[in-house]
């Protein structure tokens, strides 16, 4: 049984004017054994964290929020200054490992990462810069989500909220390789005894949690802090979002204060195909309703949100 | 010829209680073929640049600030909630390294990479975590170091001067495997047209390089910026310290605006056991001695400053 599949990336995933792939693409993806060390220690990944990445689930073969993963993935190697990735090629090569898995499990996680390549400052990486290194892999055996209800700290990210168009080299927006602070903010949850976190700016907005985005709800309408900000653009808010207005509510992207986040009425985080509620942040609880939760999830993983969600996104002039 | 020397680290480089290493101890350090692909993409270094690391020149066989670098080492990874290295397994594995380099090139680059070791979120990680990887190499064939005068732009780091003390998470002072930033901040210099980037503080207080310490000379002292504000603590700059304390200058750590850092008589930045002296910063020329950069360096690499480094550092409380 495969349950865990990997596979190699090739140059061609960024040739600039690609057709359409066919079946003697052998440069797109090379499926290796998952045990198979196939990253070299001279790589800009292992060295400086130096690439970007994306996750999603496949959901029994239907990999969700797709387009909206490889559009993110796109901003974040122009954010990079690295090759921009052809999406038609990376959806054949990511077909390729789908096809490959076979296990019951219905929702293995889908990790693609693009790393800058080898280290040209290094006597092994000089002879061989200037490709991205790209490996991917569908994993059944790992963690997979669940939608209990989760507690939340908030921890501050330290920035200002104008600070994203006055330093991009701080790569506020991309979604990159170095997330030691991503995974110290978790250990710092668990040092507080509560599950994850949302960010907030120096002075005082929301921002985003380690690995996912936070939705709040008010009444009849959800609310989600503007990207512009210097966050990502979630794709599992944007099928949320989707879902909320087939449902007739309210959707708005904002400058959120993080006192007003606390006094939502709902709190969910979304992230890789999944919507989990939350029950508590900083101590104060929220209503949780299972019902609706479960209502979403099967909206997004059925792909009802999917169509709608590749046009969401925040309108107008950013509110600085 | 053997100008590249990669290093695996075993499981005993974090022996609590090593008395002292012998010829048995197989589990220190493994050398292989420097192609050969020894990381796993499931490793917690490729997937979230969590790790730490250090870089030293090996001078004619001598790796400078050994001591300070595995101190720094082990700072970085308390200040991660990582494993304590055991330095004397850790010196003994690096000088297994250093005996297997034979090349005529006498400065060659040390690289010592300790990650979390293998993602337990994921089905290959998870029967494999717990003990960090370790990967170390000794390069003659990649960019070496260049003591010719360098020119600087400044960049902002976002945060304020304040912020490492009370948000912990961030990571300041630690030397992780997540440099996405300091490369970012690398491809800005190319194209302001500089060398390399000193930042800075929200609030205007002068932090550190990329991947170098600054030193500002003022007549008969050098200043530089207090390691407790969230940098690094540099170790040329220490051994740059001990060469000024035995030369009759005064040395200095203080919280430091980059206003005052501008009207330095002379700028050197400091990294991998070189003094390098500062051309220019914002426009702003400064005057560059040859033989006072070429007398520092031949102190730090012969050694003579090695001793007084080990006890240089900010006394008393910090200034806030």
């Amino acid at each position: 049984m495969d349950s865990i599949i990997l596979g190699v990336g090739g140059k061609d995933l960024f040739a600039p004017e690609r057709t359409s792939p066919t079946d003697s693409d052998k440069n797109l993806i090379r499926i290796v054994d998952p045990h198979y060390r196939c990253v070299s220690p001279f790589d800009l990944s292992v060295l400086r964290g130096d690439g970007v990445f994306e996750a999603t689930t496949v959901w029994h073969g239907y990999p969700i929020s797709l387009e909206n993963h490889l559009k993110r993935l796109s901003n974040s190697a122009r954010l990079m200054d690295m090759p921009q990735p052809n999406h038609q090629a990376f959806v054949a090569a990511i077909n390729e490992v789908i096809a490959q898995y076979d296990d019951p499990e219905p929702a293995p996680l889908l990790r693609i990462l693009v790393s800058r390549g080898m280290d040209p400052d290094t006597g092994i990486g000089k002879t061989n810069y200037g490709t991205p290194s790209v490996w991917m892999f569908l994993d059944g055996r790992g963690t997979l989500h669940d939608t209990a209800p989760i507690t939340l700290t908030s921890l501050s990210r330290g920035y200002a909220s104008d600070v994203t168009a006055r330093a991009p080299w701080l790569l506020n927006g991309a979604k990159t390789l170095s997330y030691a602070v991503n995974q110290a903010m978790h250990r710092e949850c668990r040092r507080r005894g509560v599950n994850d976190a949302v960010t907030y700016t120096a002075d005082g907005f929301t921002l985003e949690c380690p690995n996912s985005s936070i939705v709040a709800q008010y009444g009849d309408s959800l609310i989600t802090p503007d990207p512009r900000i210097g966050i990502l653009n979630g794709t599992s808010q944007r099928e949320m979002f989707a879902w909320a207005r087939q449902e007739g509510l309210d959707i708005k992207y904002s400058k959120l204060p993080i006192d007003q986040l606390r006094e939502a009425d709902r709190l969910f985080i979304t992230h890789g195909g999944w919507v989990i509620p939350v029950s508590a942040l900083d101590g104060r609880v929220y209503d949780v309703d299972e019902t609706q939760v479960a209502g979403i999830n099967d909206a997004i993983h059925s792909g009802r949100t999917h169509d709608d969600a590749l046009s969401i996104g925040p309108l107008g002039a950013y509110e600085e």
